[in-house]
Protein backbone atom coordinates (compact mmCIF):
# COMPACT_ATOMS: atom_id res chain seq x y z
CA UNK A 1 0.00 0.00 0.00
CA UNK A 2 3.19 2.34 0.64
CA UNK A 3 4.18 2.25 -2.78
CA UNK A 4 1.35 2.17 -4.59
CA UNK A 5 -0.83 4.79 -3.09
CA UNK A 6 -0.24 8.04 -5.41
CA UNK A 7 -2.77 11.19 -5.54
CA UNK A 8 -3.82 9.99 -9.31
CA UNK A 9 -4.16 6.48 -9.46
CA UNK A 10 -7.01 6.25 -7.23
CA UNK A 11 -10.50 8.15 -6.92
CA UNK A 12 -10.38 11.21 -4.83
CA UNK A 13 -13.47 11.22 -1.92
CA UNK A 14 -14.14 7.69 -2.19
CA UNK A 15 -13.24 4.81 0.37
CA UNK A 16 -14.83 1.24 1.17
CA UNK A 17 -15.20 -0.22 4.60
CA UNK A 18 -15.42 -3.89 5.40
CA UNK A 19 -17.14 -5.04 8.50
CA UNK A 20 -16.42 -9.29 8.62
CA UNK A 21 -18.55 -10.91 10.85
CA UNK A 22 -16.97 -14.09 12.87
CA UNK A 23 -19.07 -17.15 13.66
CA UNK A 24 -17.85 -20.33 15.01
CA UNK A 25 -21.20 -22.03 15.90
CA UNK A 26 -22.09 -20.08 19.26
CA UNK A 27 -19.97 -16.49 19.29
CA UNK A 28 -20.48 -13.53 16.69
CA UNK A 29 -17.41 -11.67 16.61
CA UNK A 30 -15.96 -8.70 14.31
CA UNK A 31 -12.58 -8.26 12.76
CA UNK A 32 -10.66 -4.73 13.89
CA UNK A 33 -7.59 -3.06 12.62
CA UNK A 34 -5.06 -0.99 15.14
CA UNK A 35 -2.96 1.65 13.67
CA UNK A 36 1.05 1.75 14.78
CA UNK A 37 1.09 3.95 17.84
CA UNK A 38 -2.41 5.66 17.39
CA UNK A 39 -5.10 4.03 19.45
CA UNK A 40 -7.23 3.66 16.48
CA UNK A 41 -9.28 0.81 16.31
CA UNK A 42 -11.07 0.49 12.68
CA UNK A 43 -12.52 -1.61 10.52
CA UNK A 44 -9.96 -2.77 7.49
CA UNK A 45 -10.83 -0.31 4.52
CA UNK A 46 -9.28 1.25 1.27
CA UNK A 47 -9.66 3.19 -1.63
CA UNK A 48 -10.28 2.44 -5.38
CA UNK A 49 -7.82 2.64 -8.21
CA UNK A 50 -9.35 4.53 -11.44
CA UNK A 51 -9.24 1.53 -13.56
CA UNK A 52 -10.65 -1.13 -10.88
CA UNK A 53 -13.94 -1.68 -10.34
CA UNK A 54 -15.48 -1.36 -6.89
CA UNK A 55 -16.09 -4.44 -6.51
CA UNK A 56 -12.43 -5.84 -6.75
CA UNK A 57 -10.98 -3.09 -5.09
CA UNK A 58 -12.73 -4.45 -2.03
CA UNK A 59 -12.14 -7.65 -2.41
CA UNK A 60 -8.54 -7.52 -2.93
CA UNK A 61 -8.16 -4.66 -0.51
CA UNK A 62 -9.58 -6.97 1.99
CA UNK A 63 -7.23 -9.68 1.46
CA UNK A 64 -3.99 -7.62 1.31
CA UNK A 65 -5.30 -5.40 5.25
CA UNK A 66 -6.54 -8.94 6.98
CA UNK A 67 -5.13 -12.06 5.12
CA UNK A 68 -8.31 -13.40 4.48
CA UNK A 69 -8.41 -15.05 0.82
CA UNK A 70 -11.39 -15.41 -1.19
CA UNK A 71 -14.27 -14.19 1.11
CA UNK A 72 -17.66 -13.28 -0.21
CA UNK A 73 -18.23 -9.49 0.41
CA UNK A 74 -21.75 -7.80 0.22
CA UNK A 75 -22.18 -4.15 -0.07
CA UNK A 76 -24.61 -2.96 2.44
CA UNK A 77 -24.94 0.54 2.43
CA UNK A 78 -23.04 3.96 1.19
CA UNK A 79 -21.77 6.80 3.87
CA UNK A 80 -22.15 10.11 2.63
CA UNK A 81 -22.72 12.53 5.79
CA UNK A 82 -20.59 15.46 6.23
CA UNK A 83 -19.67 14.66 9.75
CA UNK A 84 -17.93 11.24 9.08
CA UNK A 85 -15.20 12.65 7.89
CA UNK A 86 -12.53 13.54 10.21
CA UNK A 87 -8.97 14.84 8.88
CA UNK A 88 -7.37 15.18 12.21
CA UNK A 89 -7.77 11.26 11.99
CA UNK A 90 -6.34 10.40 8.93
CA UNK A 91 -3.05 13.04 9.57
CA UNK A 92 -2.30 11.02 12.48
CA UNK A 93 -2.47 7.61 10.78
CA UNK A 94 -0.33 9.04 7.92
CA UNK A 95 2.58 10.70 10.38
CA UNK A 96 2.79 7.47 12.56
CA UNK A 97 3.20 5.34 9.39
CA UNK A 98 6.49 8.44 8.58
CA UNK A 99 3.93 8.57 4.89
CA UNK A 100 4.67 11.94 2.94
CA UNK A 101 1.81 14.44 3.44
CA UNK A 102 2.82 15.40 -0.41
CA UNK A 103 1.59 12.31 -1.73
CA UNK A 104 -1.12 10.75 0.64
CA UNK A 105 -2.48 14.52 1.65
CA UNK A 106 -5.74 13.93 -0.77
CA UNK A 107 -6.35 10.94 2.08
CA UNK A 108 -7.20 14.04 4.11
CA UNK A 109 -10.17 14.67 2.24
CA UNK A 110 -14.50 14.43 2.75
CA UNK A 111 -14.89 10.48 1.98
CA UNK A 112 -18.06 8.77 0.93
CA UNK A 113 -17.29 5.48 2.00
CA UNK A 114 -19.15 2.29 0.92
CA UNK A 115 -19.89 -0.74 3.69
CA UNK A 116 -19.46 -3.66 2.90
CA UNK A 117 -19.82 -6.82 5.29
CA UNK A 118 -18.77 -10.91 4.69
CA UNK A 119 -19.82 -13.36 7.72
CA UNK A 120 -17.49 -16.51 7.84
CA UNK A 121 -16.37 -19.04 10.29
CA UNK A 122 -13.25 -17.80 12.03
CA UNK A 123 -11.77 -20.75 13.12
CA UNK A 124 -11.40 -21.90 9.63
CA UNK A 125 -9.39 -18.96 8.66
CA UNK A 126 -5.98 -17.26 9.37
CA UNK A 127 -5.38 -13.10 9.61
CA UNK A 128 -2.18 -11.12 9.14
CA UNK A 129 -2.41 -7.35 9.76
CA UNK A 130 -0.83 -5.14 6.64
CA UNK A 131 1.78 -2.95 7.09
CA UNK A 132 -0.26 -0.16 8.77
CA UNK A 133 -1.41 -1.77 11.06
CA UNK A 134 -0.25 -3.13 14.97
CA UNK A 135 -2.37 -6.32 15.05
CA UNK A 136 -5.67 -7.47 13.83
CA UNK A 137 -8.23 -9.17 15.94
CA UNK A 138 -11.69 -10.79 16.57
CA UNK A 139 -13.90 -8.63 19.08
CA UNK A 140 -17.01 -9.95 20.28
CA UNK A 141 -20.39 -7.37 19.12
CA UNK A 142 -20.55 -6.53 22.43
CA UNK A 143 -16.85 -5.67 23.68
CA UNK A 144 -15.93 -3.49 20.57
CA UNK A 145 -12.57 -1.25 21.67
CA UNK A 146 -13.53 2.62 20.72
CA UNK A 147 -13.90 2.82 16.81
CA UNK A 148 -12.32 6.16 14.61
CA UNK A 149 -14.85 8.00 12.73
CA UNK A 150 -18.39 6.67 11.93
CA UNK A 151 -17.41 2.65 12.18
CA UNK A 152 -19.79 2.25 14.73
CA UNK A 153 -22.32 3.29 12.90
CA UNK A 154 -21.13 1.09 9.95
CA UNK A 155 -21.19 -2.18 12.53
CA UNK A 156 -24.38 -1.30 13.84
CA UNK A 157 -25.79 -0.95 10.10
CA UNK A 158 -24.15 -4.00 8.64
CA UNK A 159 -25.49 -5.84 11.55
CA UNK A 160 -28.61 -4.75 10.81
CA UNK A 161 -29.03 -5.81 7.25
CA UNK A 162 -27.38 -8.84 8.14
CA UNK A 163 -30.34 -9.87 10.51
CA UNK A 164 -33.19 -8.40 7.95
CA UNK A 165 -31.47 -10.68 5.92
CA UNK A 166 -30.95 -13.73 7.74
CA UNK A 167 -33.56 -15.91 6.03
CA UNK A 168 -31.69 -15.43 2.52
CA UNK A 169 -28.29 -15.29 3.57
CA UNK A 170 -28.42 -18.89 5.59
CA UNK A 171 -28.13 -21.15 2.52
CA UNK A 172 -24.91 -20.16 1.73
CA UNK A 173 -23.04 -18.66 4.55
CA UNK A 174 -20.93 -22.44 4.88
CA UNK A 175 -21.47 -21.27 8.39
CA UNK A 176 -22.59 -25.05 9.27
CA UNK A 177 -21.48 -28.58 8.91
CA UNK A 178 -23.00 -30.24 6.01
CA UNK A 179 -25.65 -31.75 8.10
CA UNK A 180 -27.10 -30.17 11.29
CA UNK A 181 -29.68 -30.33 13.49
CA UNK A 182 -32.16 -27.83 14.07
CA UNK A 183 -30.68 -26.60 17.60
CA UNK A 184 -27.62 -25.90 15.71
CA UNK A 185 -29.28 -24.01 13.02
CA UNK A 186 -31.56 -22.19 16.35
CA UNK A 187 -28.12 -21.36 17.88
CA UNK A 188 -26.98 -19.81 14.52
CA UNK A 189 -29.88 -17.64 14.64
CA UNK A 190 -29.54 -16.58 18.33
CA UNK A 191 -25.94 -15.78 17.74
CA UNK A 192 -26.67 -13.46 15.15
CA UNK A 193 -30.04 -11.60 16.05
CA UNK A 194 -28.90 -11.49 19.66
CA UNK A 195 -32.09 -13.04 21.49
CA UNK A 196 -33.12 -16.29 22.41
CA UNK A 197 -35.84 -18.02 20.18
CA UNK A 198 -38.85 -20.07 20.99
CA UNK A 199 -38.12 -24.00 19.79
CA UNK A 200 -41.47 -24.53 18.99
CA UNK A 201 -41.78 -21.40 16.83
CA UNK A 202 -38.31 -21.59 15.18
CA UNK A 203 -38.68 -25.19 14.00
CA UNK A 204 -42.42 -23.87 12.10
CA UNK A 205 -40.83 -20.98 10.48
CA UNK A 206 -37.88 -23.09 9.37
CA UNK A 207 -39.25 -26.16 7.82
CA UNK A 208 -42.50 -23.42 6.65
CA UNK A 209 -39.56 -21.84 4.43
CA UNK A 210 -39.14 -24.86 2.65
CA UNK A 211 -35.15 -24.54 2.34
CA UNK A 212 -34.13 -27.61 4.57
CA UNK A 213 -34.24 -31.29 3.42
CA UNK A 214 -34.75 -33.58 6.05
CA UNK A 215 -32.11 -36.52 6.97
CA UNK A 216 -31.40 -39.56 9.33
CA UNK A 217 -31.79 -39.13 12.73
CA UNK A 218 -28.44 -38.55 14.70
CA UNK A 219 -28.44 -41.67 17.20
CA UNK A 220 -26.07 -40.23 20.17
CA UNK A 221 -27.61 -41.58 23.23
CA UNK A 222 -31.19 -42.60 23.57
CA UNK A 223 -32.27 -43.22 20.58
CA UNK A 224 -36.44 -42.05 20.62
CA UNK A 225 -34.70 -38.50 21.66
CA UNK A 226 -32.13 -38.13 18.64
CA UNK A 227 -32.82 -35.48 16.53
CA UNK A 228 -33.46 -35.44 12.70
CA UNK A 229 -30.33 -33.85 10.57
CA UNK A 230 -31.11 -31.57 8.01
CA UNK A 231 -28.94 -30.11 5.05
CA UNK A 232 -30.02 -27.34 3.20
CA UNK A 233 -31.50 -27.74 -0.18
CA UNK B 1 -9.43 16.63 -15.84
CA UNK B 2 -8.78 17.01 -12.15
CA UNK B 3 -6.99 20.58 -13.14
CA UNK B 4 -9.07 21.19 -15.80
CA UNK B 5 -12.28 21.19 -13.60
CA UNK B 6 -10.56 22.91 -10.51
CA UNK B 7 -13.40 25.18 -9.59
CA UNK B 8 -15.81 22.09 -9.58
CA UNK B 9 -18.20 22.33 -6.50
CA UNK B 10 -19.05 18.78 -7.46
CA UNK B 11 -17.32 15.74 -5.89
CA UNK B 12 -15.84 14.06 -9.11
CA UNK B 13 -16.66 10.07 -9.86
CA UNK B 14 -19.53 10.58 -7.82
CA UNK B 15 -23.04 10.41 -9.11
CA UNK B 16 -26.38 9.40 -7.92
CA UNK B 17 -29.58 7.78 -9.93
CA UNK B 18 -32.94 7.13 -8.31
CA UNK B 19 -35.82 4.59 -8.92
CA UNK B 20 -39.47 6.22 -8.56
CA UNK B 21 -41.98 3.63 -8.62
CA UNK B 22 -45.48 4.79 -8.63
CA UNK B 23 -48.24 2.79 -7.78
CA UNK B 24 -51.95 3.42 -8.27
CA UNK B 25 -53.52 0.56 -6.38
CA UNK B 26 -52.76 -1.95 -9.39
CA UNK B 27 -49.94 -0.71 -11.95
CA UNK B 28 -46.42 -0.72 -11.08
CA UNK B 29 -44.68 2.16 -13.37
CA UNK B 30 -41.22 3.99 -13.08
CA UNK B 31 -40.45 7.44 -13.48
CA UNK B 32 -37.92 8.30 -16.85
CA UNK B 33 -36.52 11.54 -17.90
CA UNK B 34 -35.85 12.16 -21.80
CA UNK B 35 -33.16 14.46 -22.28
CA UNK B 36 -33.34 17.10 -25.42
CA UNK B 37 -32.37 15.64 -28.92
CA UNK B 38 -30.72 13.03 -27.79
CA UNK B 39 -33.30 9.88 -27.52
CA UNK B 40 -31.52 9.06 -24.20
CA UNK B 41 -34.29 7.84 -21.73
CA UNK B 42 -32.72 7.82 -18.17
CA UNK B 43 -33.47 7.36 -14.12
CA UNK B 44 -33.60 10.97 -12.58
CA UNK B 45 -30.07 11.52 -11.66
CA UNK B 46 -27.40 14.01 -10.53
CA UNK B 47 -23.87 14.86 -8.41
CA UNK B 48 -23.40 15.22 -4.88
CA UNK B 49 -21.94 19.04 -3.95
CA UNK B 50 -18.57 18.92 -1.76
CA UNK B 51 -20.48 20.88 1.16
CA UNK B 52 -23.47 18.62 1.16
CA UNK B 53 -24.34 15.16 2.76
CA UNK B 54 -25.26 12.41 0.09
CA UNK B 55 -29.11 12.32 1.15
CA UNK B 56 -29.38 15.97 0.89
CA UNK B 57 -28.02 16.18 -2.20
CA UNK B 58 -30.47 13.19 -3.75
CA UNK B 59 -33.25 14.95 -1.83
CA UNK B 60 -32.62 18.13 -3.62
CA UNK B 61 -31.50 17.10 -7.29
CA UNK B 62 -34.11 14.39 -7.42
CA UNK B 63 -37.30 17.13 -6.37
CA UNK B 64 -35.65 19.68 -9.38
CA UNK B 65 -35.28 17.00 -11.68
CA UNK B 66 -38.72 15.53 -11.35
CA UNK B 67 -41.11 18.17 -9.25
CA UNK B 68 -41.94 15.86 -6.42
CA UNK B 69 -41.72 17.13 -3.49
CA UNK B 70 -40.40 15.76 -0.09
CA UNK B 71 -40.86 11.90 -1.24
CA UNK B 72 -39.00 9.24 1.09
CA UNK B 73 -35.76 8.29 -1.20
CA UNK B 74 -33.93 5.41 0.37
CA UNK B 75 -30.27 3.83 -0.54
CA UNK B 76 -30.29 0.33 -2.28
CA UNK B 77 -27.24 -0.07 -3.98
CA UNK B 78 -23.87 1.45 -5.20
CA UNK B 79 -22.63 0.82 -8.70
CA UNK B 80 -18.93 0.80 -9.47
CA UNK B 81 -18.05 -1.20 -12.37
CA UNK B 82 -15.95 0.30 -15.13
CA UNK B 83 -18.17 -0.24 -17.78
CA UNK B 84 -21.06 1.66 -16.76
CA UNK B 85 -19.58 4.73 -17.72
CA UNK B 86 -19.86 5.77 -20.62
CA UNK B 87 -18.64 9.51 -21.99
CA UNK B 88 -20.15 9.04 -25.58
CA UNK B 89 -23.45 9.70 -24.17
CA UNK B 90 -22.58 12.30 -21.07
CA UNK B 91 -21.19 14.49 -24.78
CA UNK B 92 -23.75 13.93 -26.61
CA UNK B 93 -26.12 15.58 -23.59
CA UNK B 94 -23.87 17.72 -22.79
CA UNK B 95 -23.66 19.03 -26.52
CA UNK B 96 -27.56 19.11 -27.01
CA UNK B 97 -27.94 21.09 -24.46
CA UNK B 98 -24.81 23.46 -25.45
CA UNK B 99 -23.17 23.17 -22.02
CA UNK B 100 -19.77 24.10 -21.74
CA UNK B 101 -17.08 21.18 -22.31
CA UNK B 102 -14.23 23.36 -20.45
CA UNK B 103 -16.33 23.81 -17.47
CA UNK B 104 -18.54 20.29 -17.65
CA UNK B 105 -16.36 18.05 -19.06
CA UNK B 106 -15.70 16.48 -15.49
CA UNK B 107 -18.58 14.44 -16.25
CA UNK B 108 -17.60 12.41 -18.63
CA UNK B 109 -15.33 10.67 -16.17
CA UNK B 110 -15.62 7.97 -15.15
CA UNK B 111 -18.82 7.64 -12.71
CA UNK B 112 -19.28 5.34 -9.13
CA UNK B 113 -23.30 5.91 -8.93
CA UNK B 114 -25.44 5.22 -5.84
CA UNK B 115 -28.94 4.23 -6.14
CA UNK B 116 -32.08 5.46 -4.35
CA UNK B 117 -35.38 3.92 -5.30
CA UNK B 118 -38.97 5.34 -3.81
CA UNK B 119 -42.30 4.24 -3.59
CA UNK B 120 -45.12 6.63 -4.45
CA UNK B 121 -48.86 7.07 -5.14
CA UNK B 122 -48.50 7.91 -8.92
CA UNK B 123 -52.23 9.62 -8.75
CA UNK B 124 -51.25 12.25 -5.67
CA UNK B 125 -48.50 13.42 -7.51
CA UNK B 126 -47.46 16.25 -10.48
CA UNK B 127 -44.32 15.69 -12.22
CA UNK B 128 -42.52 18.49 -13.94
CA UNK B 129 -39.51 18.10 -16.57
CA UNK B 130 -36.28 19.96 -15.24
CA UNK B 131 -34.45 22.03 -18.21
CA UNK B 132 -32.21 19.54 -19.24
CA UNK B 133 -34.96 17.38 -20.36
CA UNK B 134 -37.72 17.15 -22.69
CA UNK B 135 -40.30 14.92 -20.73
CA UNK B 136 -40.47 13.28 -17.89
CA UNK B 137 -43.64 10.24 -17.45
CA UNK B 138 -44.44 7.34 -15.68
CA UNK B 139 -43.32 4.21 -17.97
CA UNK B 140 -44.97 0.24 -17.01
CA UNK B 141 -41.75 -1.75 -15.60
CA UNK B 142 -43.02 -4.05 -18.34
CA UNK B 143 -42.78 -1.60 -21.05
CA UNK B 144 -39.58 0.88 -20.71
CA UNK B 145 -37.96 2.38 -22.78
CA UNK B 146 -34.63 1.14 -23.85
CA UNK B 147 -32.22 2.78 -21.35
CA UNK B 148 -28.66 4.29 -21.41
CA UNK B 149 -25.37 3.28 -19.32
CA UNK B 150 -26.76 0.97 -17.14
CA UNK B 151 -30.22 2.19 -16.01
CA UNK B 152 -31.88 -0.67 -16.96
CA UNK B 153 -29.29 -2.71 -14.56
CA UNK B 154 -30.14 -0.35 -11.73
CA UNK B 155 -34.22 -0.46 -12.14
CA UNK B 156 -34.02 -4.56 -11.93
CA UNK B 157 -31.49 -4.01 -8.65
CA UNK B 158 -34.21 -1.58 -7.10
CA UNK B 159 -36.79 -3.47 -8.31
CA UNK B 160 -35.27 -6.89 -6.60
CA UNK B 161 -34.54 -4.99 -3.47
CA UNK B 162 -37.86 -3.81 -3.12
CA UNK B 163 -39.25 -7.12 -3.21
CA UNK B 164 -37.30 -8.82 -0.75
CA UNK B 165 -38.19 -6.14 2.00
CA UNK B 166 -41.69 -5.52 0.80
CA UNK B 167 -43.15 -7.34 4.05
CA UNK B 168 -41.01 -4.28 6.01
CA UNK B 169 -41.87 -1.47 3.63
CA UNK B 170 -45.13 -1.90 2.88
CA UNK B 171 -46.00 -0.64 6.92
CA UNK B 172 -45.10 2.76 6.10
CA UNK B 173 -45.51 4.00 2.45
CA UNK B 174 -49.07 5.04 2.18
CA UNK B 175 -50.17 3.40 -1.14
CA UNK B 176 -53.46 2.05 0.68
CA UNK B 177 -56.11 4.39 2.29
CA UNK B 178 -56.10 4.38 5.92
CA UNK B 179 -58.82 1.06 6.10
CA UNK B 180 -58.20 -1.54 3.54
CA UNK B 181 -59.04 -4.74 2.88
CA UNK B 182 -57.19 -7.82 2.30
CA UNK B 183 -58.47 -8.19 -1.61
CA UNK B 184 -56.59 -4.33 -1.97
CA UNK B 185 -53.96 -5.29 0.18
CA UNK B 186 -52.99 -8.26 -1.88
CA UNK B 187 -53.40 -6.61 -4.86
CA UNK B 188 -50.49 -4.31 -3.64
CA UNK B 189 -48.34 -7.47 -3.26
CA UNK B 190 -49.36 -9.10 -6.82
CA UNK B 191 -48.51 -5.93 -8.41
CA UNK B 192 -45.48 -5.12 -6.71
CA UNK B 193 -44.16 -9.11 -6.64
CA UNK B 194 -45.39 -9.41 -10.21
CA UNK B 195 -47.04 -12.59 -9.98
CA UNK B 196 -50.66 -13.91 -8.70
CA UNK B 197 -50.69 -15.10 -4.63
CA UNK B 198 -53.13 -17.37 -3.43
CA UNK B 199 -55.61 -15.99 -1.64
CA UNK B 200 -55.43 -18.15 1.52
CA UNK B 201 -52.16 -18.23 1.63
CA UNK B 202 -51.31 -14.84 1.63
CA UNK B 203 -54.16 -13.85 4.15
CA UNK B 204 -52.30 -16.53 6.68
CA UNK B 205 -48.74 -15.01 6.31
CA UNK B 206 -50.08 -11.31 6.39
CA UNK B 207 -51.99 -12.44 9.92
CA UNK B 208 -49.29 -14.04 11.57
CA UNK B 209 -46.50 -11.48 10.91
CA UNK B 210 -48.70 -9.11 13.50
CA UNK B 211 -48.74 -5.46 11.41
CA UNK B 212 -52.65 -5.57 11.21
CA UNK B 213 -55.08 -4.18 13.36
CA UNK B 214 -58.80 -5.60 12.36
CA UNK B 215 -61.72 -3.11 12.20
CA UNK B 216 -65.41 -3.32 11.17
CA UNK B 217 -66.43 -5.19 8.07
CA UNK B 218 -66.92 -2.93 4.66
CA UNK B 219 -70.74 -3.87 4.20
CA UNK B 220 -71.62 -3.37 0.31
CA UNK B 221 -73.37 -6.38 -0.65
CA UNK B 222 -74.77 -9.51 1.39
CA UNK B 223 -74.11 -8.85 4.56
CA UNK B 224 -72.57 -12.66 5.34
CA UNK B 225 -69.66 -11.61 2.42
CA UNK B 226 -68.68 -8.18 3.49
CA UNK B 227 -65.21 -8.53 3.85
CA UNK B 228 -63.25 -7.37 7.15
CA UNK B 229 -61.36 -3.85 7.13
CA UNK B 230 -57.78 -3.54 8.40
CA UNK B 231 -55.27 -1.30 9.27
CA UNK B 232 -51.27 -0.99 10.07
CA UNK B 233 -50.73 -1.17 13.52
Amino acid sequence: MKSAAKNQDFIQNISYDSVIFGFNGSQLKILILEYHNTEYFALPGGFVKMDESLDDAVKKGVSQRTGLEDIYLEQFYTFGSLERSDPGVMDKILTENNLDMEKYGWMLGRFLSIGYYALINYEEVSLKPDELSDSINWYSIDELPPLMMNHKEMVKKALEVLRNNLDRKIVGMNLLPHKFTMKQLQQVYEAILGEKLRRTTFQRKMLSMEILVRHEKLFQGKAHKAPYLYSFK
